[in-house]
């Protein structure tokens, strides 16, 4: 009973660690844009239907700070600024898949609502 | 090239979806807490720590009208409450345990914020 108990504990606490790190509504839809191969601002912001430009560009800079992913600006005219997943970003892959397949497999349900 | 497009929208779609059934901080932490088998409002309220009363009513009462729990009252003395996850609640379980196996995998990383 102790086992199962601290068991859950570390559950309960990983659980909401990933929340912290992914919380909100965003952040997985750019990792997933991202790592789908969008690379520029705009891209990013045209593949996420319901962003507005202030929240992608907060977005970024925070996943940024936290190294999510990597902007690299090449000083070319004009200049280019391309943002890119890092290996860290990509461990989210199986949490995004398993909510991929939730929502496809949910759709008509969700549809009712 | 277009059969990608179609499924990354499919795709996207789906995870937009399952952030809009799911989103903020409480709901998988509930649902996690309810499948772990607790019941009553105070045992559930205490399996996860940072939430408040008045947070976790509101969320059980949304989730309840969405159909992801089933709240019982028996009449006994004292009046009795208990809350379980329904099917469809179930469902939810490859995403927790993809996140979880996420937390606990970068528990070390997370620390170090």
């Amino acid at each position: 009973m102790d086992v199962l108990n601290r068991d859950q504990a570390k559950e309960r606490q990983a659980l909401q660690d990933t929340i912290y790190v992914i919380g909100g509504k965003w952040k997985l839809p750019i990792i997933n844009s991202i790592c789908n191969g969008n690379k520029r601002f705009r891209e990013i912001e045209r593949s996420i239907p319901g962003i507005t430009t202030r929240m992608l560009s907060r977005e970024l800079k925070e996943m940024e700070i936290n190294k999510l992913i990597t902007r690299t600006v090449t000083p070319d005219t004009p200049v280019s600024v391309e943002y890119e997943s890092t290996d860290y970003c990509k461990t989210f892959g199986p949490v995004i898949m398993a909510m991929i397949d939730w929502g496809i497999a949910h759709r008509e349900k969700i549809k009712e609502r």
